[in-house]
């Protein structure tokens, strides 16, 4: 008996068993240093060793060339919302995929230094799918495009980078759905996933980006908010969460250890299949997303009967199926299955609305 | 046997054990939920009750009253260094204390946003003193005050508030000296600091500040910026280090349990009355901070024979007493002794010293 549950929460969200394990360990004596890895000098050649650990695993996980940094930084996506405008727009315009409430947030921050050209949306469909390439409209020079790869609270997910003009930089919130497949990293200047999806915990942010675009970003800026500061310190200009990084480099391993990105990718498929194939055949519940655009991190579905809601989510607590309550905004249910997230749960969520399905026939 | 050494670091620092011991039992499993601490998701019910309880004993070791706010945000101190004049400079002018290299960064950042006028210095003498009240000289009309209460390179620390001119706003960067004694909150307008050395692991910066103060900081922010923001949302308009929060309100247990703040003041003079004495009866070894601004926090030293240092430094790390080596802008030595540091660990490096001092004689 493990004693843990099966936590469908959107993020912070499950991590894999034998990195808790890793980090139990190493939080009283990182690998016998007589010292704990909360407590290790982020100049100490142990702390070093970490950091070094964390970034090549990560360019061995997401196949990142020496042409872009690995940088682990604060605040969250929300951060890099007002980062990435404050270093790249600069009174020019930048042209912003609008699929949910992260795009938004996005655009109203971006729009505080400089112009947003909206070049799709979803919005009046309530963002229920990823408006296709036939439907994007780029402006005439954008500074950069800006796209949010998975939006968690709609269950959507871009299948490819959208197809942007040559020389234009495409920069990339995939907070929710990084190293959960594989990435053609080399055609995005910048992306950036807070790590508590797919990474690692909450309060760091993983920024992948290309070496001479972030040399562009604007000068004079707060030390902290210039990409260069980080890129010049490896991300220890001041510091840095220690052990976000720490673990982060532990889940890294696991990936590799699991067969890396495409073994992700088809344990990803294969249990959001199982779900969604149990929805498209149900009578009683339905995925709101449009099937083009399903989400492989995020399965959001509702009762065709929505006073049935409350009782689905109370009944699978009950059960040990935590975290399904859709989010605030929209309602309904919402899996989140990230790369942690155990095939054996997905199941174990299906056969319970099967049973709640029977039961309400 | 615990496997664990004396760790001397600045910073990220040595946490109380029994911290350290909850911290390993919660990252598999928090309070019996099920889900561990870093997995839990910052909106529910577990880590809500996280989340109060370490503002709740963050308020009762301090002392912090109602008027005050108590948020924790990303970045460090470092980021606070620009978002404390970003919010309340504004074009004005703000007088700041320079009595180290953290000083001269925050004042770097300042200046990008106003005028700084510097009240006090004691950089002709290398930092070896805080500027008494008779050095200090306020501008006419200061926006501001700024101290850096504890100077973590230099050993120095301030004993007590500056006294600035009625109706002047105090701030106060005491990354590395908050709540190691009592602290008379109401004097200040904000108070703000990097947890990793008294309070918790890198990544999470617990301010304190008036709310009246922080109503005053700039319109039209980006959104993470305004302080606002993160009192209105209780540090949880993004998802923040929700670990980092854990171990901060554990950390406030901790030092409840060993009596509170007057406690930790007693033990700490304790502690480094132990190492000063023995400096200052020395030979070979002598402090570097003057004697009336001499930190408890961070007793920096030398040989007198400075060519003896680097056979200190790597004796004392044989024998299990690590990170004693100077900042390197300073060289020499330095014993960091935060809270959790233990008094056995102290007499171990005094032993030590004396032995050296012996064979050197």
């Amino acid at each position: 008996m493990t004693g843990r549950i099966y936590n469908f929460s959107s993020g912070p969200a499950v991590l894999p068993e034998p990195v808790l394990r890793r980090a139990q360990a190493a939080i009283w004596d990182l690998d016998g240093t007589g010292i704990g890895v909360l407590e290790h000098s982020h100049r100490g050649p142990a702390f070093t060793a970490v950091l070094d650990r964390a970034e090549a695993l990560v360019r061995e996980v997401g196949g990142v060339p020496a042409s872009h940094a690995v940088l682990f930084l604060p605040g969250g996506a929300s951060t890099q919302f007002f980062q990435v405008p404050m270093n790249f727009l600069g009174g020019g315009t930048a042209d912003y995929c609008c699929t949910g409430v992260w795009s938004q947030k996005a655009i109203a921050e971006a729009r505080r230094f400089g112009a947003v050209h909206v070049a799709c949306s979803s919005e009046v469909t309530d963002f229920d799918h990823i408006p296709p390439p036939s439907e994007h409209r780029w402006s005439a020079a954008p500074a950069y495009v800006h796209v949010t790869s998975n939006n968690t609270i709609y269950g959507t997910q871009w299948t490819r980078e959208p197809e942007v003009p040559p020389g234009v930089p495409l920069v990339c919130d995939a907070s929710s759905d990084l190293f959960s497949r594989p990435i053609a990293i080399d055609r995005y200047d910048l992306v950036y996933a807070g790590a508590q999806k797919n990474l690692g915990p909450a309060g760091v942010t993983l920024v992948i980006a290309r070496k001479d675009f972030l040399e562009r970003g604007a000068r004079d800026l707060p030390t902290m908010l210039s990409y260069r500061t980080h890129v010049a310190e490896r991300s220890m200009y001041n510091t840095p969460s220690t052990f976000g990084i720490y673990v982060i480099g532990e889940v890294m391993a696991w990936i590799l250890e699991q067969g890396g990105l495409t073994a992700m990718a088809a344990r990803n498929q294969a249990k959001a299949r199982v779900l969604y194939d149990f929805l498209d055949d149900s009578r009683l519940f339905h995925g709101t997303a449009r099937a083009d655009s399903r989400s492989l991190m995020n399965v959001t579905f509702r009762c065709r009967d929505t006073s049935l809601e409350p009782a689905v989510i109370a009944q699978a607590t009950a059960r040990g199926l935590d975290g399904l309550k859709g989010h605030r905004s929209v309602g309904g249910m919402r899996a989140s299955i990230y790369n942690a997230f155990p095939p054996a749960g997905v199941d174990a969520l299906v056969d319970f609305l099967r049973e709640f399905e029977r039961a309400h026939a």
